[in-house]
């Protein structure tokens, strides 16, 4: 039986603007995964009156009612009083939760203040949702042939409460487990990446192929549907070979994060440490590999060189490559690798050097035309990289993304 | 009169979750600014029925309904069908407008096909809201004691529609004009700047004065309501003095940027040029700075300094310091600071020493704890920042702000 959901967000600050609604996104692509429809998202203010009538438009739309917000002391817990209403539910003092609100004050060492306690106030007869990402519980109830699920608002709390505790709820309403495996790539488009796999998609059912663009590159979403999570995976597994043999070396990875992760790892198993320089990016590859915990066992440090100056006085970098070539060129990438490597003291050194624009270099070099150098031992790749006249926000995380890239490359053995 | 909006969003892809709805958002706010209430926003799929049904349930709750997507060609331009079929309106054929989609296309040395004609079929008696940043027209009528205004989906295009197009529509609905103006604050809290204000803030009506907290900070808007710009403003003036007056040098302008265009602009006023050095913000401060087009003319380059190796090696602190005090000291970040300044040649150089987390270094030094050096002349100034025990990327942001706050509180001659 195929189910129908709608996502009622409460909160005001959504409606005055001062955020966006990225938890109905959130969710949206976690219903969609596992095979239920959206029709609507609803978002309404923090106003009792008003979440009622936007519950009684949404139960007459949808079986499953998913609500965002509105959970917590500030806003007098006003989702559950408003659904519990709804459906006829009394509130009850659930002591468990009420106990494992104070057991998270007192771990933070901060004196809890009554108006806490009204967290702990349930629906009758519902599944408790723990959260041990903040102070309110979740909520999920059947009543009148509606589920719903309430889930606390703030983004990140509202994500693992989705995955770790809305996702098991509603996969117990399918027939069946839904697996996926995502197929990672970096370098190809969502279109090129179909036109390779258009053949593979249409001949598939279960399990189906997706791609989905995102901003760190395009992935392909596996998605197979059985009777139990072995079944499911077992489903899937040979579609994966097959979608990594098609891909080829633009594929970093099966269920990975980003790429600065993957190189994070890779230089980790390999026992290699990393420097940076950087012209363009200006930091932004050394910001990549430092936004990971664990990034200083092996990223030893990088120099911005924003100027010839500093390129020539802290990267060595001949006066003679600069004038004669110009520092957006193949030979000043490879002396800013094999000097940043040197200076660094790191195993490798990757160099990026290019033009982030909106405006050009004396040279007139055009706008998204790069050089990125990757010294090792003794020798040094160098690549061109064109990210075409795109904008500055552009150019710059396309060539810090192709440098991590590089790194991945020489990593796994792909650059010989 | 007040007015009250409802915001309807046509498009699967947000159903799916393949994007959030940004463009509620904006809108939000603009009409927030403009004083106009909004008490939901919907999104709904391509479809004809669905979407006649939501418009259905806005038209009783709203006088002003706005809709965003389903203008192109790609959607059969469903949101016009549907919202001048709601109203009672007959689709006429716009030769101008068909004439600028031509015109668009011909500029683009793009081939047109027929469907693209489709979006110059616009309701009877509409105001026809000219696309200068797409093709699809934008739409606004009153029937029914209704305003419908229709943007076009993609989140730049309908920006620029609804600054440029919506709003001038929009401000005829109300009796005189809405300015505001913004003074931006660094390093006080949302609470913290409303209890200082409170009294200014509850003694007004026109202009108000409220506040927005921002992850650059907090800000507050004033905003005033009068028969002309010029009269708003001269109401805005004295409200303006008197929240610098109160909240200090923590105010960063009014009507700025972030804190890194103040920044900018100081340097290039005042002629100086910038470098960094930076150990836990791993290149945030140098990327923050790279991040606006024109920063090469101020800014130098910066050092990556993840290892004592590289703090010694490239910036020239002494081992002994290091050894004695930890690199997350303020003897270290004053070292830093001076080093970045020799090495890079910049006038002033600022560095940040500390530890982002989430575990703690050899020394047990707490988490959150943080050093940043200022040096310039022959002088250093040296500031301990603890930005407590929070996420590693909220350390690492408030760090790599709080160096360009010294940056802009040098440059304002807070320092001495």
């Amino acid at each position: 039986m195929s189910h129908t959901a709608e996502l009622i967000a409460v909160g005001t600050e959504l409606l005055l603007g001062n955020i966006a609604n990225t938890d109905a996104q959130m969710i949206s692509q976690g219903l969609s995964e596992l095979g239920i429809n959206v029709f609507y998202h609803t978002v309404v203010g923090d106003n009792p009156e008003r979440v009622r009538q936007a519950v009684e438009i949404a139960r007459h739309r949808a079986d499953i009612i998913i609500t965002t917000g509105g959970l917590g002391p500030t806003c007098d817990d006003l989702t559950k009083v408003a659904l519990a209403s709804a459906f006829g539910r009394e509130l009850y003092f659930d002591a468990r939760s009420a106990q494992r609100i104070r057991d998270r004050f007192a771990a933070m060492e901060r004196p809890i203040t009554d108006n806490n306690y009204q967290q702990a106030m349930l629906p009758q007869g519902c599944t408790v949702l723990d959260n041990d990402w903040g102070t309110a519980p979740g909520v999920a109830f059947e009543a009148e042939g509606t589920h719903v699920i309430m889930l606390p608002g703030p983004p990140r709390e509202c994500e693992m409460m989705f995955r770790h505790r809305a996702v098991p709820y509603l996969k117990r309403l399918s027939d069946g487990v839904i697996a996926s495996r995502t197929v990672k790539t970096f370098g190809i488009g969502e279109s090129a990446a179909e036109d390779k796999l258009r053949d593979l998609m249409n001949s598939l059912h279960n399990p189906t192929l997706a791609p989905y663009a995102k901003p760190s590159g395009t992935e392909m979403r596996i998605t197979a549907h059985a009777g139990s999570e072995e079944e499911a995976l077992a489903l899937i597994a040979p579609v994966e070979e097959k979608v990594k043999e098609i891909l080829g070396d633009v594929v970093i990875g099966v269920n990975v994060g980003s790429l600065e992760e993957v190189c994070l790892a890779l230089l980790k198993e390999k026992g290699l440490t990393l420097g940076t320089a950087e012209s363009c990016t200006g930091g932004l590859v050394a910001k990549y590999m430092t936004d990971l915990p664990g990034s200083s066992a092996v990223f030893r440090g990088g120099v911005v060189s924003y100027t010839d100056e500093v390129k020539a006085g802290v990267l060595g970098v001949s006066r003679e490559l600069l004038d004669r070539y110009g520092a957006v060129s193949p030979q000043v990438a490879e002396a800013m690798a094999r000097g940043a490597k040197a200076a660094l003291g790191s195993d490798i050194a990757v160099s990026v050097t290019g033009i982030a624009g909106p405006d050009t270099d004396d040279r007139g070099t055009p706008v998204g035309l790069v050089y990125l150098g990757l010294a090792y031992g003794e020798q040094c790749h160098v690549r061109e990289f064109r990210a075409g006249n795109v904008t500055r926000e552009r150019v710059r995380r396309q060539s810090a993304q192709t440098a991590l890239d590089l790194v991945r490359r020489y990593l796994t053995g792909l650059l010989d």
